[in-house]
């Protein structure tokens, strides 16, 4: 039985936008592991209360739940232990944890100024008043004010990539010569970029949008027919 | 035969404080590998031009020279295989590869605000013409101005940290149980401050100063023995 994927849509059911659920739908296809995502929005929390979780993503897999991007890929790990590693060992699984942080506190916070207008755009309706207020009360003003240093935004982003960026003049992938879990991980902000924002962040001759090309055609080019716009 | 370190020295010449030495230092003692050290000045460039570089550190094991502190990091891995690795594998290297972009482009830049008049302060007299020259040069601007704003770059570095506290709330090193390369990387950005910054700049209770406190004291205390002031 395939396992269930609850993941994060806009108003467009097809546009699948969480950076978390991302991570975890690229380590199902680095795991070659048969899934079907359920469209999922925060309207919802109802029905991923099984799971001890008012976020996505959550997976089930049989008679597992599992909610947490992180839980998710270490759970993938120990279990399918005949597929390809997502970590490259235990030492590669928490170096990766170094890598998810930088992407949850750097990363993150730089993307969600430039993309907290597009996700109210894209959001269902009766998500729209939820993420305003949730999330104003987060950053302490306006999303309109959290948001309107664009230039300034833009060129916050780019250099928060500088470590990724120099980490790739040495190496095609954080994994290596090939993509692994730290890989997804970062691809996955991207994705979210993608998937809600229009303006393309990245210059083309950016190695990190080299990089992230590489991972767009990755699984027969499984994330590139996902819903977006660059 | 032991293995030579050239290792950046003060006008006090027990004063070790290049975070890059701390880097392979650190490597040497994880692999348990003998070595000496050659204190080291800026104005010694001609002393190390056999080994093609400019910069500390430098090995010299047998007939073979290496620099470049990643350099000497694969080179000791490869070399001394039957000892404890010091990536856990082709993976955890890749992987440390984006802890040590990340150190030198993110951490140090944000250490070298707070530590650049304590590096003046501190080096052989000879060196310190040169050392004004060339950061100004580099910073674009006097080394006082550069230093100026301390509360602000005291509250840029602890910010600058996050994701290595984030990390440290779920293991007890970069490396996982125990520490590998990555946290040598990052520990020897805070020798750095430690060995020339008479200001303590991380909080008690600060988990990465509580993992700082578990690297001073490894391989029975050795980097605590070191001249510093915290």
């Amino acid at each position: 039985m395939a396992i269930k994927l609850y993941d994060l849509a806009g108003e467009n059911i097809e546009r699948r936008f969480s950076p978390f659920c991302w991570r975890t739908k690229m380590a199902l296809a680095h795991k070659g592991l048969e899934y079907e995502t359920i469209p999922w929005r925060y309207a919802d929390k109802e029905k991923i209360a099984f799971a001890g979780s008012e976020r996505v993503p959550v997976i089930v897999d049989g008679d597992t739940a599992v909610a947490d991007s992180w839980k998710i890929a270490e759970y993938l790990e120990g279990k399918y232990t005949e597929r390809p590693s997502l970590f490259g060992g235990i030492h590669g699984r928490a170096a990766a944890r170094f890598v998810n942080s930088w992407a949850d506190v750097v990363l993150n916070a730089a993307l969600s100024r430039l993309l907290v207008l597009g996700i109210l755009e894209h959001l269902d309706a009766s998500d729209r008043a939820y993420f305003r207020a949730s999330r104003e009360k987060r950053f302490g003003m306006t999303l309109e004010a959290y948001a309107a240093d664009i230039e300034g935004n833009i060129a916050a982003l780019r250099g928060a990539l500088e470590p990724l960026r120099v980490t790739l003049a040495t190496q095609p992938f954080i994994g290596g010569d090939t993509p692994l879990y730290p890989d997804y991980i970062v691809f996955g902000s991207l994705m979210w970029a993608r998937s809600i924002g229009k303006t393309r962040l990245l210059e083309i001759n950016d190695p990190v949008e080299v990089w992230r090309g590489r991972l767009l055609d990755e699984f027969g080019g499984f994330a590139r027919k996902a819903h977006g716009y660059w």
